[in-house]
């Protein structure tokens, strides 16, 4: 039962090497999920967006800090079946944190939680993550987590911490590929980063101008999607379908010109 | 002309990292570099511990945020051949943080620089790391960037910004090593992160307890660096002897068991 | 009912502070309430610190972020009954966050919770004291809040959060004492901070060579604790003994030389 | 010679405030200073803002981090003759971050700085004050410095550092005011912070309900400018018109009814 996750869609940029990717793979996942927090604009996600993305092939999205940037999700994402949201927000939060998705009777439940080492208070993602995947365990075949965190030392320790409840941990939030893949001594297929997709030529999907003036000026202006070029990274998981561990991870990245 | 850059080495286990793979090494790099902050038991570096690292065939330690952790470096850092810190710091801090090392008529310039997001308030690497290419271009034949940094916008964002004055921008300080190693098109190497030296079981190369026990308790207590078998990451850096720019950038890694 | 509480006593000079006015008190509290987490060399407390400060008329020590800073007060904060610690640490932390004090049938409840701006990743402040403050409100006649945090708008928002709720919320951390103390209009005394007990000529308590050094050279060496004349400051709460609201808050300020 | 300096002006309810304090004002400040970074809607400055706070009587705004939230302040900050903004921004930054204002043939120079603790990542805020005060000294009969910083602990140090170099070193940006004005021995007038001027009812100037909210979801939404009754508060600081020195520095605070 195989699984491909793909890093933050960084806007109209990064949809289209979705779309790419997806129209033309050679590969067969069962279920295939992405992290969408970037993919309207760059910041959040529009009702249309995630139509899009569905309709591309995505199963389910993930999310992280810049969910909430687009004030239109708080319109469809208590109704949406695509969308989730990290659970480790307050309890209060619109929306849920886990969601289990079935293809050829086989039961994957997607969690997704975000860090808070320079991220945010959110609840503990230690706890949260350990005490719902006890509580689903039973119910699905295997667990992937998405984890949407900044420090690779909060990404390194809670994989470690998940290693044999979870059949994966993947990291998300720095769009940029980690090179760290492997499967734990649990049986949990592990990776700090499973990267981004969206403009080549560009700081993390954004044009790179005003990234690089506001490091120069210290002065915050608007970010713009990048153009051009475009790259898909992700990772490839087998998990046994009898036990939920992971059997495999693999990196996958995909280039396209913009034609 | 071809140059190795080492990861962070932490503690004990990242110096026989680095024994191991200098000891049988498939390569022949011209030049060894590699950030030493983390080599004397996973806080700074002491004298000893210089010379160890310089003795297994190291030119020159690079260092970062935990260059001050060893008190003892104050002793040792103003006369040392082999140590430099990042070069961002204020101008009255001990130590250099520009060196030339030159071997068979080529002179190659090693300049540290510190990032801020996240780590500290340092003189803004994107103006010093200008400042100090342009004054000292004409007197090197090449110039490698170790650039000691959390945030990966920061880290692309130099790298853009020195696309075409250095011949390579490598990271450091994340102890993860990226995928994302290319050449950019004004001629630079770049990698996020060239990942670190040490223990393989381990959170960036430390004992995992401790730090999952800090995420867990929210209290701090003393790390210990991570045992037994070993891995060490870097990359390879081939620079035009003519140009100065990259030709080439391979990531490397190399496994070790504890024997 | 009056509650005399001190800010942050900060090592010798502050325990000195605490000594001589509680000595020559011109206030008669029926309760004194003190931050001891800079207690003990400015880091911390130990046994000996806290039986001293009980000696001296202090009935309970609250604490924040530094209370673990010297590793003695694992030997003895489950068993004391003079130091609680933040309420909103992890549920599994040695010590408790909330405890009631009685004097002459009269029965104050304690509550000490941490800001996470700036901070750490506590859990909320908000509904942590929310809920021990519905649980426990009827078994005390008042309850008070030390509020340890950095961000003025942090402890604001708490302090309205909590109006009508608590008797008094008053904010802890900066060391500096606050001219905005009120009683807010649900009966809730609230201060920003109460300000520190130590050395006047100091950063906030501390010799003042290091810190100013630390912030010039970006490099942290050992603070030592101020000397020579001192401060404490603090402030009276007077609870109205049928309701539990605060019917006054007065800040004090007293100063010694150091005969 | 008097000055007064009023604290961050938060929207139309502090624009009220300062205008109806200084409309009955039972003090006879040779020059009124007010940190204007909140006056346009609560974010940054307008045009139109700051005619109106000049027409006011106010001689000189000083700004901090918020002086850009409003992009009109590109337009005008250039040829202001009323506008300062912090001095340690980039070189680049438009506007000036020193003037002089004259009265009475008495000239008082006026210095923003910007503090990088929990701020942001600007340059030095010691030795940049240090330079331009040695620099300008002798063109000048007094010289006030607005710090806009967080931690108590970096304004207490720049406090402390320029002792004798400036007449005056006082606070903004937290938007309350601290009560601990002094005098320092080397004779420069300190206070951490002087405070707002805004709605009362209020969490730092903004309607509290959003702000609450924030603290409880995590998740940021639109501040809106309070109403209804409002304070101003800052300092009135006497110079010595021979040395420069302060003579005299007091707290002040006006509350004015919505009438
Ligand atoms: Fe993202
Ligand atoms: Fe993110
Ligand atoms: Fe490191
Ligand atoms: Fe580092
Ligand atoms: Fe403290
Ligand atoms: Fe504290
Ligand atoms: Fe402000
Ligand atoms: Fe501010």
């Amino acid at each position: 039962m195989e699984v491909l996750m793909i890093g933050d869609i960084v806007g109209r940029a990064g949809r289209r090497a979705v779309r790419k990717t997806l129209d033309n793979l050679d590969l067969e996942p069962d279920f295939i999920i992405a992290n969408g927090e970037n993919a309207a604009g760059g910041f959040g996600l529009t009702k249309d967006v995630v139509e899009e993305l569905i309709g591309y092939g995505i199963d389910l999205l993930t999310t992280g800090n810049h969910v909430w940037d687009n004030k239109e999700i708080f319109d469809f994402i208590e109704e949406s079946n695509y969308v989730i949201r990290p659970y480790n927000y307050p309890s209060s939060t619109p929306g849920v944190g886990f969601k289990i998705i079935e293809k050829n009777n086989f039961k994957l439940g997607v969690l997704n939680v975000i860090g808070r080492v320079y991220l945010g208070n959110y609840d503990c993602p230690f706890k949260v993550a350990d005490k719902i995947i006890r509580k689903l365990n039973n119910k699905v075949d295997a667990i992937i987590v998405d984890f949407h965190a900044e420090a690779t030392s909060e990404k390194q320790a809670l994989g470690r911490y998940l290693d044999g409840k979870a059949g994966a941990v993947v990291g998300t939030h720095t769009h940029v590929q980690t090179a760290d893949e492997k499967i734990l001594s649990g049986g949990t297929a592990y990776i700090t980063d499973v990267g981004f997709s969206g403009a080549q030529d560009s700081i993390l999907g954004m044009d790179a101008e005003e990234p690089i003036n506001g490091f120069l000026t210290q002065i915050k202006k608007r970010f713009k999607v990048g153009t051009g070029d475009t790259e898909l990274s992700g990772v490839i998981i087998e998990f046994d379908e009898e036990t939920g561990d992971a059997c495999l991870i693999n990196r996958i990245k995909r280039c396209h010109n913009n034609n």
